[in-house]
């Protein structure tokens, strides 16, 4: 559906103007029936995925999106309701509004929870596709504290010694604060690569590593053309990856009630009316109850410090999770989001359904990276 | 220092005798000074070690841990105190006893704080080595709780594009109660591989995988001979090994004060005198706080239903996580516990200076696999 972002032909969004993409995003949304709410938390994490390189996850995601709302599949003006409350938990009945609503939401909740009993946990009913699980993550951390959010999706990804799809990429976030600086932050799925990737190396015409992806059959393949499903993390050692997605597994989906991978309806449908019934779940940790505020913080500081000195590789640089999306952040903010041509095509087309003018890519600049 | 236990030297303990290596286990502690639930709660997570076996926390520690007792690294009778609970959380000072003592302490305590507050989360301060994590999360999991332990050591781990050790194999562990059924139990190292997987491929003059080890230098290497290092999970991914070891470095030390992995003094010594200043995180979850006890456990099954008859490979078996373990914890009650014949001279050496009579190892079996 569209082009990874490193593509040349891809134009861009300068970010003086990402408060037009944002604005677009909302007109668009609310146009397509989403109430105040949905509209801007659904534009909230798809920003956070253009503004930080996780372009899977950004303002690509708008069209499908619209589709979803209007086709049934998403509530677009949920009655969100807290369904039980226990001490330090609570649960979340999303009434099948958008994942980012209800994702926001919850992690709201737990870092309610989390300033009365230390931790809140936060464990979300009837939602749909969330995005980016590092926007929610991140939402605990601006705010000082460690947050984690995780998220079942539909069948992508094979078992370790397994030859069919069955856990979803799943994603495991985390994110910590820093004084002065910009939150630690794990986003990660946990298959050895994203979909994303595949379609990058098939523009590429190159091949994939060895052991992060399978034919149809669930023979390992390089080939990114035949490449049908992922592999889990740890190509040889995929229990790893496979027992991280159950992870993910048991807390979005077992904890909440909710469908597991296999059973989740295609994103992509065809059937974009019937709601997904999708779990996730969100954590957050305040490090106060457990030490004083700035001795956590001064651990933090130490132990980046730590990292980033370590000896790196010849040609090469160790980096502390999240320090390539803040830097992408700050290149994008000067040089623009790149918007691929299928989504530019989807804006036009968007425009023209809600009366709106579109954004204005900018040509977009050469030094584009994956 | 140990052979691994698939070589065909090992010798091993009939689990019928299973009891009596507990017992002379036990008896060594007490008799090198631990205090009764010092010995209690080492031999009990190195029994866990041993008997699904992960031998490389198994029994094969006991020389070890009285090598740390005797040293004076680790308090024989220490004072365990919680000194701080906030809601949901806790923070136990484990006195610088042993690490296995103060995690099964801090889960009974975790789990106490989630039958009030629906989740339970102890920061151990003051700690040593707690061996296998799957041993704590197990604990909570026996009870009907979700459990996660996780615990940063000393440095044997590069960082993605780094080339010299930084975290330690930092693992993580997680378990969940299955009905009618062992629970579902993740426990693993943010490491590529273990190093006990490097001394197998030294024995067995076998290469390693590409990408999970690298030499002095930091280049990457499969010789196992020239290893000296292990690389992040992940292969070329590794940011994800790294970012998740990073995770169990921000909850067990960070967040506890503690030593971050690079400062903690190496396992082997020469130094068995200081204490290594180690923290620990567990958490318990009740899923009982979320939706019904026997919801949770439907929803399990039905998750590992679908897991267990997703199509393998050729001649493969898809497995959950713990169902290797669970049936090498049969196989080992019927067959015995294989003891590496270090271990089994360290044994006779321990009878001899303590008084004792050492277990009596039967030959070992010829199946015995890695």
């Amino acid at each position: 559906m569209t082009v990874h972002n490193s593509h040349p032909e891809d134009e861009a969004v300068l970010c003086a103007e990402a408060g037009a993409l944002r604005a677009f995003s909302i007109d668009v949304l609310s146009r397509a029936g989403a109430d105040a709410a949905t509209a801007e938390a659904a534009t909230r994490a798809m920003m956070h995925g253009s503004c930080l390189g996780v372009d899977s996850h950004g303002i690509r995601l708008l069209a499908h999106y619209v589709a979803a709302l209007k086709g049934g599949r998403v509530n677009p003006a949920p009655t969100l309701r807290l369904v039980r409350e226990v001490g330090a938990t609570a649960v979340l009945d999303a009434g099948h509004g958008h994942g980012a609503l209800a994702a926001y939401t919850a992690m709201d909740h737990a870092v309610r929870l989390a300033g009365s009993h230390g931790t809140g946990a936060v464990a979300i009913r009837n939602s749909s596709h969330f995005g980016p699980a590092g926007a929610y993550a991140l939402a605990a951390a601006e705010r000082g504290l460690i947050g984690l959010a995780t998220c079942n999706s539909d069948s992508f990804v094979s078992l370790h010694d397994g030859a069919e799809r069955f856990h979803g990429t799943n994603p495991l976030a985390v994110a910590a604060p820093v004084a002065g600086g910009e939150p630690w932050l794990l986003d990660m799925a946990t298959s050895a690569i994203t979909y994303n990737r595949v379609q990058l190396h098939r523009s590429l015409g190159r091949p994939l590593d060895p052991g992060v992806a399978a034919a149809e059959d669930g023979s390992a393949t390089t080939d990114p053309e035949r490449a049908s499903m992922l592999a889990p993390l740890g190509g040889p050692y995929g229990y790893k990856g496979a027992g991280l997605a159950g992870l993910s597994e048991i807390l979005s989906a077992v904890l909440t009630g909710m469908r597991i991978s296999p059973e989740i309806l295609p994103m992509a449908g065809p059937d974009l009316s019937s709601p997904r019934e999708m779990g996730a779940f969100v954590l957050a940790i305040d490090p106060g109850a457990f030490l004083p505020a700035e001795v956590f913080l001064a651990g933090m500081a130490r132990y980046l410090a730590a990292l980033r000195q370590s000896r790196p590789l010849p040609g090469a640089r160790v980096l502390a999770p999240g320090d390539r999306e803040w830097a992408e952040r700050d290149r994008r903010m000067r040089d623009g989001i790149p918007i691929d041509p299928a989504t530019a095509a989807a804006f036009v087309q968007l425009a023209r359904t809600y009366g709106l003018t579109p954004p204005i890519p900018v040509s977009s600049v050469a030094e584009k990276q994956p």
